[in-house]
């Protein structure tokens, strides 16, 4: 807890309590009759009291709100100018506005889309291109079962209470973060020890069990913050938008709430694509979705949202990778678990160091941390709002090994961004599990070793005449078969024949003879180790960081002539939604309505990190906008100039070494 | 009607009733037990009709299955052959195949969406780009009030019918269709009569109302295919896969089954964007929704696919564009409507002619018909299995002006891959109504025009009194009158003092009095046109025309070796997967294992358009995958080379005509 606040909350009780008295004395004085003077003396001493306890008062309502450049009120002036600006712009327009909106629904307007798709194309080269990764594309629309077996179903829920009157939902976390935050900043006369007990729950806001929860909200006496009626208890709501695949309605589905499980469901087949060899990692972008309770949090908290994530897969009993030495210089700040739990703040570590002590798991998750670092620093994100924390032994699922946030300080704190987690064999083996197909990798033995195998072998000719068109289908069906539904298959066989067998892809029940499929047991020589490879998975949420993209570039600054304020986003010329503008200067008589043009349009286009001026018919003058120095090239080279900066390959020191300066007062800011 | 085919039914019915009469006549014979010489040669006369019954058989089936290189047949083979190498090499994988898969959801593995990212960055280059487009990017989670006004509630359905014992769902056209090219290709026995009308109902499918393709179903005797239970009734499916938003379940929401309303509903924002100013154009890119009743056509039918639209809007007044010479002298296969009514084929003609006589409606529908076919040419679709075919008036919604479609040939027949339709000022119009929004453009006049005005002003407090809670309903009917009818009551009034009013939201008659409203016209000044701008709105299947565009680079050579077919896709370099290939040829030990790995992959990689061979240290060969041809390039200068080409900056041939020329054929093939 705060000293300064603490002890300003104690302070206050004792002048509260200094105050009460004197104020027993003055009445006692008046009831007792005494002198004029002797009462007016001690009303004297009530009222000094009472201005001490107003200065501390307001020393902690400064102390609990904050007044420095990072106070809340502040933050949120700030954040109110770069959101005004960028609506303004139309970066974001709130989806199906002219029908009064949806909560937690954006569009990305024209500037917004170029960032946007900027960002993803850097990502893009960045990951999957340098790193020869394995790129996929699966749908949105997700059939129950995939997401049964990675415990969606049973476990991606949120925590709601309901008004009772009403029927108006509320996330109960939400509530209670909300009355602890009002009570602790405005409530100066709660004691020390309660704001302490406010403080505690917000901690573990996130680790409370359900019944707690709704314990809590009843002793608080919390209520629906719009009606003041009573809440009911909470109860968990799945957050996956469901649908219903086909027209039976017998096959639920969702959209699904990350891409991931496309690459897990697809391991056997990326696994022989990169000639059965590890470590190979598969990569996704896409559409990911999240039906919030009430969403808040603006542009941050969305039910819609594009994820690119990547699984690497890795042999959990060698988790080397032959790059770690290229990050392993890189030095940035870090906020390791043993920090957080003794209430220390981030430091600068170099990533070498937190691999070789052990605090980053090991070298494969110590890579992705760093490629991280660079992605999110490349595009602009300013290193020192950026830190990496390591997820706590309770925010981890169980299966975990090690997990690392790469969060981004904004306006509205520190924003989990990119999640960094080995997830050790848990979602393979999940998808194993309810598929019944081996998601494994091998590893040849130096010399064979014997085993017993399931052996289903479809007889093509009976199942090509039973089936004709269809046959592919249940042999697939069949050979798909787990050891269980197999050896159940064959004991009815044996018995009676014929059986029947649903095929998903053909969506109906057939019927399996005696003499279409063999199913057996033999044993076999093993030649190699078969194991479920480890997954290291680095998952950007793509909308988070471009919104803190925005905060971190956004600066105002005075106009020319100082008369407003002109609102700047800085951004690098690898994500600028526009490049380079052109600007004629030449007299000419069809240049003139581009010039005006180009000057009304100043004000909206001061976010392109180049302009071109056409001033002469052999050479053109390029200005970078931050340092706004200027070269001058000739007309030809102009484009392949601008060009080679803004596609990376070479920086504007380079070029600006490289040809002759320019200046001239009259075509800036 | 087929005329050989025709003539075939007939000659096949006459032998048929010869070959019964000779029947009859051997029957008659040897009944009369007449002498074995007479009876032996009737029956060789029987036998002698009997195979020429069965030639005309042969010829027939021939005829109505196909047998040259375009029968169903070949189609199919070559389907296969495509398909198999396309998901054996990953392009596509049946999405959750671990879970049997899901109908109709496919997923793109790496090299399959290496080429469509390609396809939708030159998408965005060709369109976004050289137009600026305001590109916008849109949930596809869609509240039900916006698919309501665009109509999708009430009217995107199939008609379907079910298995009446098992429940089982059936495309009602579909299985019609099913019908009658079954009977058609295998029933030779029909009569040119029946094939006839087999046709026209295959000719009809698609506009027949519910209650006639019921009629068909129940007339022909259709079953369940795999039960042969009886069927439903047809009835309407709505498509669209459904979800709720929130927590509530209060607010219905679905996946948008197009992108197009998301540009639709922020056309005020955009347009304001553009600085009030017309034409201008939106994009967008996205994922969209159809829940098929059961797929079928592999990868062309599909539940989850990415689409891109344009919306150009323009004055409905001026539909010229100033871009339009620029693709008015292409020349390209179309398909007009009145040359599909006379049953000719599609034939060449020169856009700019299509648009001065009127056969494309205007200018900008004819240049976006030109930019179309310049992207998917580009692209690698053949010219000459790409056509654009007018819709046909029954085909057209009512509102649409003009409406064609980019069809592109493969082994499923010519797929309408790109559709663009003039769609007026429709859906504008829509979203106006229902979000009560005016969705208008304005046009400001060289100086006021005095124009004449209807104004209705109800008198509120009277209606008010009169009607109480309903006051609002009235009052938004008078508003809602056009000029006729309210210039019909305001002489009623005048004549009779009161007149009976029918409010279609109170569903009933109300009676008006005259001093319940005021009805005159005014004169007033006009500053400005205010207008719904017409919509242009070409759309873009990109997973049709991908699909298309691997049927057209497919083909099949054999091996160097020649004892293998070696399946290749010949992918211009704008859209390849992976634009080249470095084969180390230098002896070296390092690179001895580089070596093996490319020609152990070089079966993969045929589709890969540029090989660099490192045969020495200071310069390389680059090789073109189509001609083989080679040039020699110094080491530095390889990577740009190959770019500049990859690109679309500069050709192969231009390249070939500057570096010097390479023979070797040791490295070939």
């Amino acid at each position: 807890m705060d000293t300064t606040e603490d002890s300003l909350r104690k302070a206050l009780a004792e002048k509260q309590s200094a105050v009460e008295g004197q104020g027993n004395a003055v009445r006692a004085l008046k009831a007792a009759k005494v002198a004029k003077a002797e009462i007016d003396a001690a009303i004297g001493t009530l009222n000094a009291l009472k201005l001490e306890k107003s200065a501390i008062e307001q020393q902690l309502q400064a102390a609990v709100s904050g007044n420095g450049p990072d106070s809340s009120v502040n933050r949120e002036a700030f954040r109110q100018a770069v959101v005004n600006t960028l609506e303004r712009r139309l970066f974001y327009i709130p989806s199906f506005k002219i029908y009064r909106g949806v909560a937690g629904l954006y569009d990305y307007g024209p500037p917004g889309c170029a960032v946007k798709s900027n960002v993803l194309a850097f990502w893009r080269q960045h990951f999957v291109l340098e790193e020869s990764m394995l790129e996929v594309d699966c749908p949105c629309v997700t059939p129950e079962v995939v997401l049964k077996a990675s415990g969606h179903v049973d476990k991606f829920t949120d925590l709601m209470v309901k008004d009772e009157k009403t029927g108006t939902c509320y996330r109960a976390d939400h509530l209670l973060k909300d009355f602890c935050n009002e009570k602790l900043q405005k409530d100066l006369s709660i004691t020390a020890e309660k704001a302490a007990e406010l403080k505690h729950v917000l901690a573990v806001l996130d680790d409370l069990p359900t019944e707690e929860l709704g314990a809590k909200i009843k002793e608080y006496g919390i209520v629906a913050p719009d009606t003041k009626n009573p809440l009911s208890d909470p109860y968990p709501f799945n957050l996956m938008f469901q649908t219903s695949i086909g027209p039976s309605g017998l096959l639920p589905g969702y959209m699904r709430p990350e891409t991931a499980q496309g690459i897990f469901v697809n391991f056997k087949d990326l696994y022989y694509y990169n000639g059965n060899k590890l470590p190979f990692a598969a990569a996704q972008i896409g559409q990911a979705f999240t039906n919030e309770i009430s969403p808040r949090q603006g542009l941050l908290r969305v039910r819609e949202f594009t994820l690119a994530e990547i699984e690497h897969f890795v042999d959990p009993e060698d988790k080397s990778h032959p790059k770690y030495p290229e990050v392993a210089d890189l030095e940035f700040l870090m906020f390791p678990r043993d920090k957080q739990m003794s209430g220390q703040s981030a430091k600068r570590i170099r990533l070498g160091e937190a691999v070789s002590k052990g605090i980053v798991n090991n070298e494969t998750l110590g890579y992705f941390i760093g490629r991280v670092y660079l992605f999110l620093t490349c595009l602009g994100i300013d290193k020192e709002r950026l830190r990496f924390r390591q997820h706590l032994a309770n925010e981890m699922a169980h299966y975990a090994a090690d997990c690392w946030d790469a969060e981004i300080e904004c306006s509205y704190g520190w924003i989990e961004c990119v999640g960094i987690a080995d997830r050790s064999a848990y979602d393979l083996r999940a998808h194993s599990e309810k598929s019944g197909v081996p998601l494994v990798a091998h590893e040849k033995f130096s010399e064979p070793i014997e085993m017993e195998k399931l052996v289903i072998a479809p007889v093509k000719r009976e199942l090509g005449l039973a089936f004709k068109g269809n046959q592919k289908m249940v042999v697939e069906a069949l050979e798909a078969m787990n050891e269980k539904e197999a050896m159940e298959m064959k004991a009815s066989l044996e018995t009676k024949g014929e059986v029947e067998f649903y095929v998903c892809t053909l969506e109906k029940n057939v019927c399996i003879k005696k003499n279409m499929v063999t199913i057996s047991k033999e044993k076999k020589k093993e030649y190699q180790r078969v194991f479920t490879p480890s997954v290291i998975e680095p998952s950007f949420g793509i909308g988070r960081i471009i919104y803190c993209l925005f905060e971190h570039s956004f600066y105002m600054r005075p106009s020319k002539a100082g008369d407003e304020q002109l609102n700047v986003f800085r951004f690098p010329p690898v994500v600028a939604p526009i490049k380079c503008t052109v600007f004629p200067l030449v007299q000419n008589q069809q240049y003139e309505e581009a010039l005006q043009l180009a000057n009304d349009m100043q004000g909206q286009m001061n976010w392109v990190p180049f302009a071109i001026t056409v001033d002469s018919t052999s050479s053109v003058t390029i200005r970078e906008r931050d340092s706004k120095d200027q070269i001058r090239v000739n007309v030809e080279e102009a484009a392949s100039v601008v060009k080679s900066v803004t596609d990376g390959q070479r920086t504007w020191d380079d070029v600006w070494s490289k040809f002759p300066h320019h200046s001239s007062g009259s075509t800036e800011d």
